[in-house]
């Protein structure tokens, strides 16, 4: 059996697992990120998670082939190093030398929804299909895209930024700059904007009684709302999946593959949202659902797929 | 040398020629397509016209590896089929297999637009890049994807559809059904679209002047009244580059290729046409334009660009 080190480097946790083969999680373990820290002392807590967690499984560091890492910000994952990273306020960061340099394995580094691609392509929902991209709708709109079993990241890996895409000509600001970006429907945030604007204009919503305090509005308070028959809700969760719909459908015209998986915390309505989503998908695919279909599901591996995606990334590009 | 047959089948002609493996033309022609026929009379046709080529160029039919077949329609590229075409009438055509019986020699069978990108990329505007997406700016927006010198074409060839991809959520009626596709905006038949209702709503415009029948509106109407300096005609250009701006930047985003290049009539205005679309795709591109660039360019090889790039396709699909 082959192993491989996974990290899932967080602003608040760095997470990590040896991860074999076929891409079950042995162990895992996490410890503060420590973010203030200079860079250098990061990547050497990084090296010696990996190092503490291959003695606890009895592998020892010399069995593990590589170390790949998932990482927010924009990576160049040829040349491991993270070009900016905005939470942690780095800039061409050689992380992948620097964790090497304390852990002796060869690392990789890609950014951290490229992992999670990877992780439920390999191992995960989307584990059956060759080519599937991953849609994750937390705070932004982030996405992988994988292609007969490999990440496709663009070139200098600055691609695959599916959330920065319009699908409304000058509509909602985008973080980005650009108006009416994909994330700037889509994305938690997004729905939780939407919730509170159709609360500020009803105050007669149930919405009020589910969450009378509108800074505790959430991704799930609209859901809610909708379940307990409230039309405001109702109204609010048939727009936001109408959003969704157009950049899925958008996606799957692009790259028409065999699945698009949604990841994110909005996903735990599970056939609340993904059977209206489907049937609106399914209206918007090019020449229609049954050629060439695209199957629509929900990421299964939860926070443990940047884990295995990022391992199983160090074990392609180790080519090892 | 190495020599290709490059077939390109139109609803008028069939144009087909000799190419070497740099993706020179050696000789070239063409034969009426005569639509109304079954397909096999169309396919032998094709064989015909390879066989007669390979003759006049005094190279003999055995010395031609494989032929390819740039197409309309859905294409199964995997298996040479033509699964639809409207203008040909043609369903599930196993046109492939077809043109081999009578040519003798592999055939590989892909979308006319894929066939072109590839051209474009081979020996055209983006010989120099690995990666490059080509947008055919006609009747529709058709487009193909060349990843590190390879055709992409998604799940059983029904990816690439670029033109359908909503930038306008709720926007003009596309052809496929959708609202707000890429291809009702930046089309020749959208900005003669845009430039007739321009027209309409202001009957000073000197775009009477140009184009006294609004029937003989055509893609050049628009540019030739803004370079006249009609603030109508003006305004019509600018809204169009600023459509095209926004699918563009979407593919930019999504593939960061080195060149995005550009075909179609509409290019004919060079300069006038790329700098402005340059500046606003500019300001659209996630992260900036100084990490890993991406040019833009018109088409270099005109209609000869689905002939090369069929032949180059045959090439790389008989790893021949």
């Amino acid at each position: 059996m082959k192993y491989y080190a996974g990290i899932d480097l967080g602003g608040t946790f760095i997470k990590a697992g040896i991860v074999d083969e076929s891409g079950n999680i042995l162990i895992k373990d996490q410890v503060p990120t420590g973010r203030e820290r200079p860079y250098g002392e990061i990547a050497k807590d990084m090296a010696k998670l990996v190092l503490d967690l291959a003695g606890r499984a009895d592998i020892g560091i010399e069995n593990i082939r590589a170390a790949g890492i998932g990482s927010p910000g924009i990576i160049d994952s040829a040349r491991g190093v993270i070009m900016y990273n905005n939470n942690l306020g780095w800039n061409k960061v050689p992380l992948a030398a620097e964790v090497r340099q304390y852990a002796g394995i060869p690392v990789f580094v890609t950014n951290d929804a490229n992992a999670a691609a990877v992780g439920e392509s390999f191992a995960g929902a989307a584990k059956k299909y060759p080519s599937s991209v991953f849609i994750t709708l937390g705070t932004g709109v982030g996405g992988g895209i994988v292609l007969d079993g490999k990440l496709f990241e663009g070139n200098r890996s600055a691609g695959a930024e599916i959330g920065h895409t319009v699908i409304r000509m000058g509509g909602e600001k985008c973080t980005c700059g650009r108006r009416g970006c994909f994330e700037a429907y889509a994305s938690a945030t997004a729905l939780i904007r939407q919730t509170k604007r159709a609360m500020e204009k009803d105050k007669e919503s149930a919405l009020w009684r589910i969450c009378p305090n509108i800074d505790d509005v959430n991704g799930k308070t609209a859901f809610d709302g909708a379940a307990a028959g409230d039309r405001t809700a109702q109204k609010v969760v048939k727009n936001y999946i109408g959003y969704l719909a157009e950049g899925v459908a958008n996606l799957a015209n692009i790259f028409r593959p065999n699945a698009i998986v949604l990841g994110g915390g909005v996903c735990a309505q599970g056939d609340t949202l993904l059977v209206p989503l489907r049937r609106a998908v399914s209206r918007k695919l090019y020449g229609g659902t049954k050629y060439a279909p695209v199957e629509l599901l929900t990421a299964s591996l939860g926070n443990d797929a940047g884990l295995i995606g990022a391992a199983r990334f160090a074990q392609q590009q180790s080519g090892n």
